[in-house]
């Protein structure tokens, strides 16, 4: 099978011999699989990745001096069933799956191993009990968006969002969009979205957003407060006697860049007592001042991913119409050109999600 | 009156004009007031503490250049109201108060102010609506440590507990002692209690802690894991298949240390979904990894203080009886002992509490 390979640090397309279905595999031909930030930063960044990883004990462990093949945003077609695995699902039916697989008694992750070729390859052996058949007729470019969308559901259910609350979204790119998405679904409104490039913003509000800020100009956190005051409030009287104001609704703040100082950055400038939930991927080292977050008793909520049960409602919220992800979508690439759009994905005016289609 | 002063960097006794009650204001004698890991962070780093507390936008501004009186933990007398003031409790009623008062519409904090001495002066002038009495007979060196033990009830109290959490606490110094206190009270066993110190893992014990540890022979982590595990459960099963565990009671971890490298050490070793409780006040800047976060999903809350409520339930919590505060006092200095005491605070052997009497 052709594959675009990550070798040497760069990108290069090679044919790879084809997976072969084990007991408990499905062979799957890839139709559509998107390529994701963090992709990008295992490419560029692939020392630190490796290392951070191993120090978490992990299972994003890949060794670099080996071929691997990244891609774990897929939607893929059965192909054939590996032995002693019951055929559940007809040959042809458009599936997808959380990226992992069951090699005997072991989960393998997809995307960024060296033993299982990711989704920037034409085929790959899938669990059999991982698949979900993608319903209603949706196609294999909307169904691969299943896994972005994911985390931006899990974020915002790992929120604790009461309707009190006022979201704050803090950089719009693809995981941005999903968050703002999930949360346009559990109707906490309004949802402020802030991001510094024009094309970005247009997406937020496409995606759900009701209020786009650009930081350079208005800071989402002034924003944020005026939406939060009670209308008719008068804080002068409140604050004079007690350096307080009204009870305002909370601030619950996604960071949605991942890179170092964003976090600083929001724990200085948030509002008393608001929730931080980190969605963004920051592999650096990072500074910040704990007074900050002390003084204001901030509560920071790492996430991560997603739960199968997410997942499986994720790709229902796309195939019911409640998340719209054709905006998200500007690319499309054959596995040739993987390489230049891993540089091309570096402009936000340009891109958010790009698709590979292996059999372009 | 007479009272430690900070000045130029160091603590001085000196003589000051008797504080006036105005309306709303009561004079009140400083029976005891206790020594904070604050006071000495102030007096040791000034300029920071200034920077921050500035950057902020914060109550707890002072101008170094200016006379500073600290103390932020009394207990007081009552000696007589200011103009317009009902008279609620008797001259020589024992009292405690949060460490503000008001002048006129504005609230003052007390302990860094350079316009109000705090509890290293003989005489305060407190705000009459937040007196509590002391009840129960209560000593004054006793009643002193209800702010100490207010933030540990705070930080307790913030940690949305359930009684299937595991608590881990990190330094056993006041701040850690005082959560101790406070969790024996929510009745969340076993408490964990980790100091490299002999001399605090003993005070540990006396709060409350049913587990201590020297973390440089055993880590707290294992020592949370192995409490965490359900009894009888063979981990290499479910271990080969996902990589994952049993079903854990949860970690909640309480950071009590406040110096830089701290919060970070957590992250890293920290088990799986835990909770983190930012007690210490760190006022450095400080490096973390947000990858740890990320991968374990984390959740960080930092605190700070006490509500009114608390505060008033601490002093109860003293005077029923269910903190004993008598192991955490270690000493008791006059005002000429300040200077010193501050030096030897720094020697956990020695040390947890010491308070200074005004008029020893």
């Amino acid at each position: 099978m052709r594959a675009a390979v990550f070798r040497n640090g760069s990108i290069t397309v090679d044919t790879l011999p084809d997976p072969v279905p084990e007991q408990g595999q499905v062979l799957v031909k890839t139709c559509a699989c998107g390529i994701c930030g963090t992709d990008l930063h295992a490419a560029k960044f692939t020392a630190e990745f490796v290392g951070l990883a191993g120090r978490t004990g992990g299972r994003w462990t890949m060794d670099p001096t080996r071929d691997v093949v990244f891609g774990h945003e897929f939607c893929a077609e059965v192909i054939e069933y590996g032995p002693n695995t019951p055929a559940r699902l007809k040959p042809g039916t458009l599936v997808v799956s959380m990226p992992l697989t069951l090699s005997g008694q072991t989960v393998q992750g997809i995307g960024y191993s060296n033993d299982v070729a990711g989704g920037f390859a034409q085929y790959m052996p899938l669990a059999d009990r991982m698949l979900l058949p993608v319903p209603n007729g949706l196609s294999a470019q909307h169904a691969a968006l299943t896994e972005p969308i994911a985390v931006g559901w899990h974020a915002v259910q790992s929120a604790r969002l009461t309707p009190e609350d006022v979201p704050v979204v803090v950089g719009c790119g693809p995981v941005g969009l999903a968050v703002i998405a999930a949360l346009k679904i559990r109707g906490v409104h309004p949802i402020i979205a802030a991001d510094y490039s024009p094309g970005r913003r247009a997406l937020a509000l496409k995606m759900g957003a009701d209020i786009v800020v650009n930081p350079a100009e208005v800071s989402p956190y002034e924003t944020w407060k005026t939406v939060a005051t009670p209308e008719g409030f008068d804080g002068s009287r409140y604050a004079q006697l007690f350096g307080l104001g009204p009870k305002l609704r909370p601030g619950v703040i996604f960071e949605c860049v991942g890179v170092p100082g964003v976090i600083e950055q929001i724990m200085e400038a948030a509002p008393a007592a608001a929730r931080i939930v980190v969605v963004g991927v920051c592999m650096q080292t990072d500074r910040f001042e704990p007074f900050f977050g002390i003084v204001k008793q901030l509560n920071v909520q790492f996430v991560l991913a997603y739960t199968p049960q997410e997942f499986a409602e994720s790709l229902e919220h796309i195939a019911e119409g409640r998340v719209n992800v054709t905006p998200l979508v500007t690319g499309t690439v054959s596995l040739d050109g993987v390489g230049s759009a891993f540089e091309e994905l570096g402009n936000p005016e340009k891109h958010a999600k790009v698709i590979v289609d292996p059999w372009a």
